[in-house]
Formats: structure tokens, C-alpha cells, sequence
């Protein structure tokens, strides 16, 4: 069987090597039309500072190492620039001209090309990079040599986050410009608020809400949908992917959202003997079930090692992604898994969020870091819908934990359950995420009730009165306007100060606090929320809000 | 109402504090024997070293503070000597004398006792110790004022590792004696060896195979089972702990193995109105359903919060534990879940196992290193049994992630589909816990069959014949005696020099050289197993058996 593979990085190459040790005697030509495969390509960003320092540590495989231990035929410099389904076979340009190659079966795996948003003045621009492979590397490296002072990152997504640290370790002074009101869109608003405070603490100018309209001087001035003029000495465009889809939309291969590659559970296109894996395809959202596309690498390897199955006979379908991702903004992680908050309003599911602060390991012992998470669910069912992290330890492994949970099916219900290792320098006793169980089902059961951060004014101007149970000297660090201060622990024996036909909203610095005192003063009869997040969480996201002694 | 609580730590006070949450108007009365509640025994080794230099910092509430917040009545030196189940009520003894106090409910939290072993002049010896709480720790803290020089611990359980390492880091010679033959036994034996093998790179005397028999001058020797004499200044006695069910026992409460407090699933023991929780319980082991003892921080805290919430009226059940655990040992972590390959098949179950080592990290980003997971499943169900791992970095996460896995019911055939945070600081692509799936697939399905170290003697005696597939240059960190040595990048065009009636072994360093040469041979008409684990596991195990030129 000869077996052609569009396509040499993550998802391709992952069917080569599983092609080869399902299938000895094949054929197997892998067409790259770069100048590298198998590269490291989220560890690009990593390069720019110097935190990665060999240009070949990047270089994963080279066609010959594939050659010597797969016995692949892998050809980079080769561009498919036809399939004709109808001969089965394709048109390849390389160095020397154009050549036909036949194929039993064909997978193509072109993978995502950087989205161009409406620019003027971008053709002029000599100085506006993207950042997607190895050339692209190159090319960026090459404008930094020249020493450029200033930089401004396009879209502050994943790989806009990453870039911007980047730069700025290396030393530039960079502005980032993010189209949405808020920075890392996959995360929700109070969420990303985190992160925008470490870029801003770290000297990077985020600019939120905006749009980069114009380019002006061949690229050195930006100018923002608000007229703002910024001075730009490099430029980097990172405002999405869409899916590489050009070849298989001339070839007459189905498409759908976004223009992905429609394929079945086998990884089948609409075209027989033309299968399709990695980010260029439409998947199912495993959550709710829809149409999506994820463009990351994990779920790519999967797919390229599963239509190698298919295609070797074994028995394998696409049970559809969740979708994990993590970045690291300075000295914070950020990531989240599943749907989050405002995804899953959108997709009219019956939502509650619940936020949980904790220590990535046990408090008294030296080092613990602060974990913020946050949980979607249904507060009926306990189903989760996704969970979302910061902090500056310990992220990744909860995230991990939560994605396996929704993977699992889990429940809130079955997150107190969960065993996880504990000794002080890795865990504690009660984990976060069995903290985010206990809340949860707290809140299912009707045991606590809470508002959220962004409903706070709203229920303070319909009478409700936000009690802050910190201490008073907790206050100075900043506290709310128009709440009463009533510290926890003398709340039992003053409680007559407080008017039972009142209706109340308590808050502490994390939340703890505030549910013990909720608790207290729901059995002692009165009618009262829990600010989840407490202080802490409102000030990260609202802290011109607050008031400032 | 009015309840009692024996027992001030974990399972106790999470159970004292739930119920006032739920329960304003109960009366709530904590009797801890001890002069502390609420101390972090998982702790105490930490302060032996100075890791941890606050004695306070290992006490996280006081009487005080838990009345202020909770209005607990808690009540240190208050040993309960009698329960009284006709009058319901118990006898205490404090500092006054003896007083009774009379329940509505009973919650006993009493915990384990250190198990003392059977050792002639323990009595007579003055520099023997145990480690279960603050007093404890404050005498071996004395003790070490004294400035002993060389220390024992007897046991190479958790305790007994952490004690060990922070009596070395303190600057005292150690040596750790365990009488079963490795050290660690919740791990399986190859996997203990890399703990083994810290210990004694960390200057650590490690004496496995031999117990401690008889104290000799006051305790300042130790003489072993082989008669081997040891000098001891101070001795560490932790060969493991069992229920502490004294006074449950002679209030005529049911008890079962190893003399743990039977409790239903609302932790209702045999007596009405009394409950129990913690490490004096006998629980459910969730994988084989049988009874089982486990002393962990973690079931406890969350049974003290469920029998909370049964004597408040709110469905709880216990589910049981599946037991996960880690230790650190200097550099390295070690940790498991679930059941080890002894365990699993001494409960007659069908067990199959993989090793897998991969990075921490994405290895082309600073700093990664090396992470070695087993995995323990049913190569017909793939049921997942357990898990254990050892690294320097990230094996509570992938040990978390696989308890997860575990608890939610999911198979080695959903492994590969777990989508993890990938970024090059915190993942890599394909997660060694993605690979641990793909490996048992592969086993299961008949793709790849394997041999453990331990058979491999055996299997060659049989004649089957050893490969080793590595480069030559490898070679000369060790290899194995009567292995052919025919590297992977030559095998397909020297296969002709392989006998196709013999039945081969494949070995490379790690596992995945020589498991793709097993692909090719095997698809070549080659009778061939894989060493599971390779070259690098048999060298931590078995050292002595190979050939260093």
C-alpha cells in the first residue's frame, strides 16, 4: 500500500511512525512543503528570549532520522499543490519543478495558517511577523537582530502571551492589543484578569477592547480603532488560526465550520481514500456535543496515531476533544479546560460557577503558592462543563486532574472523593479541586447561595447589604464601598446588629471566611448570599471599584 | 443536640467544623488527649531538618481560635478512658481528675497508634522513638540537641523515608533498616529501587531483608537478624501503625481486621449513636471491594466532613478509598494509587503491567527530566488497578491524574484520550500518561508483548534470545551478559542475520527503540517480546547482574 501523508509536523508525522510499525511493507511518503518536519512548534516563542537556546533542540526529527529508523520517505521543500481524487493522485512542486505522485490512501494534515485580519497599510508593512514554523522564527530572529526597541503583539491569545513575555525578556519594551475587552479570550473575564495584571506588573502595555486599524509608515506606527497611535519597530500578528483547507476545498472535499475538513469518527473526508486529522479539521465538542475547531497539539498527535489504525485496520474512532491548554505569562500559569462560563450560557446550558482559592501545597510548609480556580457545572446534575486556573504553582496539575474528570464523566459530586497524593511539598490533605467539589455540592444542595462578581452592584442597588467579615486591619489593603465591616469571628455576638428583614451579601478576602459566616446567619434565620471570590477576586478584576484608605 | 468528638486532628475536626456549618444551635465538644488539635502530623519530619522552622507553623487552629470562629469547645488534655453506651456518655480524665460527660452522638476519631514491634530491650533503651504528633516530635527534637551522630530508623515506610532523609539533612549519619526485601513496600519492588538507589547516592546506609532483633546497651546498638551489630544514637521506630480501637473495644464496639472499628456506610459503628471515622476505621478498598486499612490525611479529612453531614440529616455515603500516596526521598518523588502488581495479583486478578519513562516537560525546554510510571490494569477489561511512579519532577500530577482515572471508572483505552495542559514548561504533547495508554493497547490488543525484568532470566534460559538494540556507544554505561547487540538503525537491513526459528527479546535504554523493534521483526515473522522497561529499568533493579566494560 502506498500511502502519501500531506504534511510533516504533529499530526502526520504521528501517522508515519504509527503507520510504520503497524504496516512494514508500505510505502509511506510524508510531503512537507516547509523546509522542516516534526518541529517543535509551541516552543517557538520560547526561542525569541534565549529561554530555549539551540535552534536545534527545535528540530525534533530530521528526514533522515526518520529515514534510518521508520523507513519513511519524508520530503521537505515539497508542496501538494493538487489532488485529483479522480487518478488518486497528487501534484507536488519541489526545487526541480512540479511531479505526479499516486496514493492509495492520502491524509492530509496541513495543519492552521495565521488569520490576516483587515489591515490597511499591512502589504507597506516590512516589519509585521507571524509565528507558525521555523522560517517564521527565522525571520523574527533576523528583525532582532537589528535591535528594535519597541514591539506590539496583535491579539493576546496563547501564542500572543508567550511572544509578549518573550520580547520582553529579550528586552523590548511591548504593547499588546487585544480586539476583546479582555486578555486570553478562552478564559473567562475575572479569570484573564490575573493575567493582564502579571503582564502589567511585568512592564508590558495591555490595551484591551481595541483593534489595530491602520499600519502607517511602512509598519512603524499602529494606529487603534480609538485613533491612539502606537510606535511599532516589530510587529507580531497573532490574532487566531483558521484551518489550512485549500487544497482539500479544490479537491472538492466537504467543509464546514470555519472552513475545517469535514471527517467521520474514522477520520474519512468526503472523498474516498482521503482522510484528514490535526487542526485543519471540524471536530465534536465533547462537552455539548457540537461542531468545533481545536487547534492544539495534543489532540493532533492523537488523531495522526488513530488514522494510522484506521488505515492499518484496527478499529479506532475521534471521540471529539475538550479542549486543554495552558500558558505561562511571567511568573503565572493560566489555563482551563472544557467550556467556560460565558461558552456554556452561550450554548443555553443550565450554568454555575463556583471559585475556589487555595495552596498548590500544604500552607505550613516553606513556598505555597496561591491556586485560584474556577468550576463550570450544572448545578442540577453536578455534570462539569469546564474549570479554568491561575497561579503560580500547581495549575497544570489541576487543570490535568479536572480535564480527566470531565473525561471521566465526573461529577461535582465525585470531586471530594478523589484521592490525590499528599505529602507537605506536593499536595494537601484537602486539594483545591476537592475544595471546588465540596463548594459546588454546597451550592446544589442549597446549603450555600452565592452571587458573582459581576453581580455585586446589581444586588447592592436592589437592597442588598454586603457585609465584609475581614478583619479591620485586612481593610486598609482596600475594601468595598458601601459594606458594613463585621469581623467573623465577633459575628455570633453582634448579630443583633444586623436587621432580619434586611437582606445581606457577605464577603471575606477569599471566601472561606464569608461561607462560614453565610452559614451562621442563614440558620440564625436571615436571608443572605456568598460573594464568591470574596475580595480577592473582585479586586483583581475591579480594582478601580474599590476604596483605598 | 449535643455531641462528642474523641479525637482533635484530621477526621475529628473536619467533622467538628462541618457540623457547626450545618448545626448553629448543636453542642459541640472536641476531647483530644494530646495538648494540640489541628496539627499537621503530615508535617512533623519537615521540623526535624529545619525544612520547616516554625514549631507554630504545625499548629494550624488553637482551642481559642476554633472557638471564636466555631464555637467549638475543644478540649486538649482530655483523655476519654470509658464510653458508656447505655447512659450515653463518656468518662474523661484531664488535668483535675475524672469527669463524665454525657452525648447524643459520638463521632471517634482516636486515629492509629505506631505499631511496636516485637524487640528484646526496647524497653530498657532510652533513644527510641516514634512520630505521630507534637510530643513526639518534641522529644526527638531533645533528643537532637544532645548531637547525636548516628541515627536508625527502623521501617522504610513513608514516615520512615522522611525521617530518614531529614535526620541526613540535619547532618547525622543514617542507616534504615526494613525488614521487608525493599524498601518502600506500597511500591513494587523495581520501582522501590530507584528510591533505594537516592538513598544510598544521598550517603544513606539502606539494610533491606533484615530486622532490628535486640537492643543492646540501652538501645546504643541494634543488633539485626543476621546478628549484624549497629550503633544508634538515637532510633526512629516506624514499622507502620494500627487502629487505635481501645476504648471502642471495650465499649463493646464491632471490630474487624487488624482491629479496626467496623462502621456502615453513614460510619454508624455496631453501637447506636456512635460513629467513627479516620485512620481507626476499617474502609472498602474501591478496586477489590474487600476490607481494607488505610491511614492517609485525606480519606480522613473527608469521612470527618461526611459523618458531619449523615448526623445533620444530608445523604452521605462512604464510597471507600483507593489509597494514593507519595514521599519525597531527597531528589526524587515516589508515589502510587490503587493497587501495586503484588497486590493486585495476590487478589487473584488478571494483571498485566507497563512502564513508561518520558519527560516532565517538553524535553527540548530547560530543565526537564526523567519521569518513570507503571501502570497495573486487565489486559482483557483494561481496567486500571493502579498506578505508581518515580521522578524528579511532576509525578504527584500524573499520580493524581491516574487516581482521577481510577475513580472515574476510566479504561487504558481512555488514557490516550485525556487531553492534558501542553506548553513547553508544564507538558509535552503526548503526556507519559497518554503513553502509559497507548502501551496498554498496544499489550492488550496484541500488538506488543512484553516481558518483565524479573522474567527475564528465565525467558532466556527457556532460548529465547536477547537483542539489544541500542548504539554502540551506549554500551558502555552497561549492558546486559548474552544479549546480541544489532542497533535499531541497522536492524532492517541486518535482519538476515537473525534466525527466524528462534524466539527473540528486544532491549533498548528505555523501552520505545525496542518496542519499534519489535514492530519490525514481528512484521517480519519474528517471534519477539519487548523487555518492558529496557535496559534502564533493569539496571536500577538488578545493577549487578549487568556487564560495565
Amino acid at each position: 500500500m502506498k500511502i502519501i501523508i500531506v504534511g510533516g509536523v504533529a499530526g502526520g508525522m504521528s501517522a508515519a511512525t504509527r503507520l510504520r510499525r503497524l504496516m512494514e511493507d508500505a510505502e509511506i511518503i510524508v510531503l512537507e512543503k516547509g523546509p522542516f518536519v516534526s518541529f517543535a512548534n509551541c516552543g517557538l516563542p520560547y526561542y525569541v528570549s534565549g529561554e530555549i537556546t539551540q535552534r536545534d533542540a527545535l528540530l525534533v526529527q530530521t528526514p533522515a532520522s526518520l529515514q534510518a529508523r521508520f523507513n519513511l520517505d519524508v520530503r521537505p521543500f515539497h508542496e501538494v499543490t493538487k489532488i485529483s481524487p479522480a487518478t488518486k493522485s497528487v501534484t507536488i512542486k519541489n526545487q526541480q519543478g512540479t511531479v505526479e505522485e499516486s496514493y492509495d490512501k492520502l491524509i492530509l494534515s496541513p495543519g492552521a495558517k495565521p488569520l490576516i485580519p483587515e489591515m490597511a497599510g499591512l502589504l507597506a508593512a516590512d516589519n509585521v511577523y507571524s509565528l507558525r514554523n521555523v522560517p517564521d522564527l527565522d525571520k523574527i530572529m533576523e528583525a532582532l537582530e537589528k535591535e528594535p526597541k519597541q514591539a506590539t503583539v496583535i491579539g493576546a491569545g496563547f501564542i500572543g502571551l508567550e511572544m509578549a513575555e518573550n520580547l520582553k525578556t529579550r528586552g523590548l519594551d511591548v504593547t499588546i492589543i487585544e480586539k476583546a475587552p479582555q486578555v486570553l479570550p478562552p478564559l473567562d473575564e475575572e479569570m484573564a484578569a490575573f493575567v493582564e495584571n502579571e503582564l502589567k506588573a511585568k512592564g508590558i502595555r495591555v490595551i484591551t477592547g481595541e483593534s489595530a486599524q491602520e499600519l502607517i509608515e511602512a509598519g512603524k506606527k499602529i494606529i487603534l480603532t480609538n485613533g491612539e497611535e502606537i510606535s511599532s519597530d516589530l510587529t507580531i500578528l497573532s490574532v487566531g488560526v483558521r484551518p489550512e483547507n485549500t487544497l482539500a476545498v479544490e479537491a472538492g472535499i466537504e467543509v464546514g465550520l470555519g472552513g475545517g475538513i469535514l471527517v467521520d469518527e474514522n477520520y474519512q473526508t468526503s472523498v474516498s481514500d482521503i482522510f484528514a486529522v490535526g487542526d485543519a479539521i471540524v471536530v465534536k465538542q465533547q462537552i455539548t456535543g457540537k461542531d468545533a475547531l481545536i487547534s492544539l497539539a495534543s489532540p493532533a498527535n492523537r488523531q495522526g496515531r488513530q488514522v494510522a489504525d484506521v488505515i492499518a485496520g484496527l478499529k479506532r474512532k475521534n471521540r471529539g476533544s475538550i479542549g486543554t491548554a495552558i500558558v505561562r505569562v511571567f511568573d503565572l500559569a493560566a489555563a482551563s479546560t472544557g467550556l467556560n462560563e460565558r461558552v456554556a450560557k452561550q450554548a443555553g446550558l443550565d450554568v454555575q460557577v463556583i471559585h475556589v482559592s487555595g495552596k498548590d501545597h500544604a500552607g505550613y510548609y516553606p513556598g505555597a503558592s496561591e491556586v485560584t480556580l474556577k468550576l463550570v457545572f450544572d448545578p442540577t446534575t453536578g455534570t462539569i462543563y469546564g474549570a479554568q486556573g491561575v497561579g503560580a504553582n500547581g495549575i497544570d496539575k489541576r487543570i490535568d486532574i479536572l480535564a480527566t474528570a470531565i473525561k471521566g464523566g465526573l461529577t461535582i459530586f465525585d470531586l471530594p472523593e478523589l484521592e490525590f497524593t499528599y505529602a507537605p511539598p506536593f499536595g494537601s490533605a484537602k486539594d483545591p479541586v476537592n475544595l471546588l467539589g465540596y463548594g459546588a455540592i454546597n451550592l446544589a444542595e442549597g446549603i450555600s447561595e452565592s452571587i458573582q462578581w459581576y453581580q455585586l452592584k446589581a444586588e447592592q442597588e436592589k437592597g442588598r447589604q454586603l457585609i465584609d467579615v475581614r478583619n479591620p486591619d485586612e481593610l486598609a489593603k482596600g475594601r468595598f464601598p458601601n459594606a458594613i465591616s463585621l469581623p467573623l469571628n465577633q459575628l455570633r455576638e453582634r448579630m443583633n446588629e444586623l436587621d432580619p428583614a434586611k437582606e445581606y451579601i457577605v464577603s471575606c478576602h477569599s471566601g472561606l471566611r464569608s461561607y462560614v459566616a453565610e452559614r451562621m446567619l442563614k440558620q440564625n434565620g436571615f436571608n443572605v448570599k456568598n460573594l464568591d471570590g470574596a475580595f480577592a477576586l473582585y479586586k483583581t478584576v475591579r480594582p478601580e471599584e474599590l476604596i483605598y484608605d
